[in-house]
């Protein structure tokens, strides 16, 4: 299997709520949208909102709601960012589930829950590097 | 906030159990391995496998391990492709939760659980453009 990944789904239990979360809120533009999901291009992947019982359906399992330690995250370009971040995340009905604080490997992280619970991680990190299109790669890559 | 996901972070029971499924079972290779942390580059964005406990802490909020509505999807070239990426997946001890099947929006695609319960959709869709660096563009970008 391909060292890869082409979309990320998030479950949620009203889209229409959380379109707003991720378009008024937020400021993403959607590349589609149907009753039951919309999708939003990101540098080199998709990502998607999908109404938890159609995702249920379609992945064959059922959904509680609960954290499975999953999470995505944000690398911003400045702490600055990332306090700018957090403010309009939270502005926008999320969550903190962790304040913004220098972390131990250098950087400065924080965790918003989304209107569905979905962990965001937003921070800045030195050793990666944001490129125009927004892709990121660590290391130093 | 841009319009984009740097990382994707799972949080795994057994670090050392989920690299192997993900890197002897899977074939992916690892940019870097501490105690508790994994990370893998993809095209555009970095994947780390995170041990829960420490995920725990960085999250600042509990993980019950049950499924939260979070799905990541590797898109194929071919429907052959989906069975041989599903038959290596299970292979390396994952489980088929929705075996693959034509789908009402034109592709093929099954599910997956790896070790963890994360959810893998493995699925051809002949709407999307999968680069030759394998980042991904849906809607005939």
């Amino acid at each position: 299997m391909d060292q890869r990944i082409s979309l990320i789904t998030l479950g949620v239990g009203d889209l229409a709520r959380a379109r707003r979360f991720y378009e008024q809120g937020l400021g993403w533009t959607p590349l589609s949208a149907l009753d039951e999901v919309a999708f939003y291009q990101l540098p080199g992947l998709g990502f998607a909102l999908f109404e938890r019982k159609a995702l249920e359906l379609d992945a064959g399992r059922p959904i509680d709601g609960a954290f499975s330690g999953f999470a995505v995250a944000i690398n911003e370009r400045s702490r600055d960012a990332v306090d700018a971040t957090i403010a309009q995340a939270v502005a926008a009905g999320g969550k903190v589930t962790k304040p913004a604080e220098t972390a131990p490997w250098g950087g400065y992280s924080g965790y918003v829950a989304d209107l569905d619970g979905h962990a965001w991680e937003v921070a800045w990190n030195p050793g990666c590097t944001i490129h125009p299109d927004g892709s990121t790669t660590f290391g130093g890559a």
